[in-house]
C-alpha cells in the first residue's frame, strides 16, 4: 500500500495511491494519517478497502509528508562505509545517532530554502523507516514487527552548522525545509527486502549519488532495535538511516548546493522527489 | 500565572494554581494546555479569568508536564562556566545544542527509571524556556516576545550513553523518564528577571547543586535568538538551558544515581520536583 498526504502545506488530506497511480481520498476513512493510523491493525483495515470505492482526486495536487505530526525525527549517521570514508570520519563501531528537528519536515517536492548566508547546504538521499507500534527494548529478531513502512528522505544538511559550529550535528540538520519526506509511505509488505533497494540522487541532472541499501553498515532491524535501547520509539517516528557516497561535502573540492539548483532523488519502490534550491527570502 | 496539568499519565487535565496554592480546573476553558494555548493572546485571555470562578480540584492529584504535546525538546549544554569545568569540557564559544527525545517527558514527581544495566544515570537541575509564538531568525532584543514562560526541568542523563557510545549526546539524554518538567509553567510576567533565579538539587537530602541563572554563559534571549537561526521554534517547544555545577559526573570520584535514591530539586518561583530512582522493571 502506498499512503500519502496531498494538498497545500498545513492543510493536507490523506490519500492512497491506487494500482493505476491515481490518488484516492482517505479522509472519510481515517481523517488524517496521524501516528495511530499506522498500527498494524489500522493498516490492515485500510488494506482491506477496495481503492475503487474511494473518491478519486483530480489534478496534480502538491504532495506533503505522508505522516501527520511526526513525534520524533531520528537519524543514523555514517551508515555506509564509503560515505564515512568520503566524509573523513571513522567507520562507526555502533550506530551514530542524531536528531532532526521535526519542524524541518516538508513535502518531497517543496523548495529547499538555504538559511541566510549558508554556503554549505548539502543533500543526502536516505531510506526512512516509519514506526507503526511503540518499541521499547526490542530485539533485532522482532524489530520489523514495529515498522509500518518506508519512505524516501533527503537529509538536507548545512555542513558548516553541522561540523564547524560546536556541539552536536543537530545544529546543521534541522533548518526549515531540511526534511523532505515522501512522496509515499510504502507499507513494508509491499517493499519486500528492504536491504536491496537502489538509491539515486542528481543535481541539475548530473549524477551525484548512486547506492543501494545493500551496503548499509547497520541494517534496518539493527537500527530499530538499537534505538529502542535508548528511547521509546513511537508510532509515526521517522528514522532516516544514512546516505551512500556522493554528497557535496565528499567531492574534491566540495560542491555544495546553490540557489537555482534542482535536486532529484529516489529509492526503488519508494518513489522520487524533486526540490528547487532557493535563497532565504528570495 | 501558574499553569499545570494534573491527573494520571496520558489523561492529564489542564489547571491553574490559584493564589492559595489550590488547583483550579481549566478543562472547560481550554480543553488542554496544547501549544496553541500558549500564545500571548491565549495567555492574556486566561489571565483575565477570575480563578474563583473555576472548579476547585480536590485532593492531591499527580502532576504531569504542564505542556501537552511538546513539539521539540531542545537543550543547551555547558551553559555555566563552572559546570563546563567540572565536566572537563572547554567553555563553549557559542551555544552547544542537542536534543532530548520528546518521549522522555514526564511529570515533575514521576519515578526516574534507570535503563537496564545503567551505571551512570545522572541529574541536572535546569531552567526550561517554553516558547509561545513561532520564532524564526529573531533578534536577541525581540527574543523574549516569543517566550510564554518558564519551567523547572531535571535534564536526566546517562553519561556512558551520552559520552562513551559514539555519535552525539542525544543518545544519553532521551531515555524514558529522563525529562521531568514542571510542576508549573510560570508565565514570564510572573517570573520577572529570569537571570536571577536560585536553583538547587539534593540527592537523599544531601546538597548537590546550588546555583543561579545569574551565572549562565548565554542568557535566555541569546539562546532563543541563537536557536531560531538554526530552526523554527514553535509554540510549546521547550528549551532546557544547561546546569550549574554539582552533577554526579563532576564529583571525584563520580557519584551516579542508584535505585532507591530520592532526587529533589527546584528553582526560585518555578516550584520543586521530587523523583524516586528505580531500576528498570523493578
Amino acid at each position: 500500500m502506498k499512503l500519502l498526504r496531498y494538498g497545500p502545506a498545513g492543510e493536507e488530506r490523506p490519500g492512497l495511491l491506487d494500482a493505476d497511480g491515481r490518488i484516492r481520498d482517505l479522509t472519510a476513512l481515517v481523517g488524517d494519517l496521524t501516528p495511530e493510523r499506522l498500527s498494524p491493525e489500522a493498516l490492515a483495515a485500510l488494506a482491506a478497502t477496495d481503492p475503487a470505492t474511494l473518491p478519486l482526486v483530480e489534478g496534480s495536487p502538491r504532495i506533503g509528508c505522508p505522516i501527520a505530526h511526526v513525534p520524533k525525527f531520528l537519524a543514523i549517521g555514517l551508515n555506509y562505509v564509503d560515505h564515512a570514508e568520503e566524509a573523513g570520519m571513522p567507520i562507526p563501531s555502533e550506530p551514530v545517532v542524531f536528531m532532526k528537528a521535526t519542524s524541518c519536515i516538508c513535502g518531497p517536492d517543496d523548495d529547499t530554502i538555504m538559511p541566510p548566508g549558508s554556503e554549505k547546504t548539502d543533500y543526502e538521499i536516505e531510506l526512512g523507516i516509519v514506526i507503526g507500534k511503540k518499541a521499547n527494548y526490542v530485539s533485532e529478531a522482532d524489530a520489523l514487527d514495529y515498522v509500518a513502512g518506508y519512505v524516501c528522505i533527503n537529509d538536507v544538511s548545512e555542513r558548516a552548522y553541522q561540523i564547524e559550529r560546536g556541539g552536536t550535528w543537530d545544529k546543521g540538520k534541522g533548518c526549515d525545509t531540511f526534511g523532505p519526506i515522501g512522496p509515499w509511505l510504502v507499507t513494508k509488505d509491499e517493499v519486500g527486502d528492504v536491504q536491496a533497494l537502489d538509491m539515486w540522487l542528481d543535481v541539475n541532472g548530473e549524477k551525484r549519488q548512486r547506492g543501494s541499501t545493500k551496503t548499509m553498515i547497520f541494517t534496518v532491524p539493527v537500527m530499530v532495535s538499537y534505538l529502542s535501547q535508548f528511547m521509546t520509539l513511537e508510532p509515526g517516528d521517522v528514522i532516516t538511516t544514512g546516505t551512500p557516497p556522493g554528497v557535496g561535502l565528499g567531492m574534491k573540492p566540495p560542491k555544495y548546493l546553490k540557489a537555482g539548483d534542482v535536486v532529484t532523488l529516489g529509492i526503488e519502490k519508494l518513489g522520487a522527489q524533486r526540490q528547487e534550491v532557493k535563497a532565504y527570502g528570495a
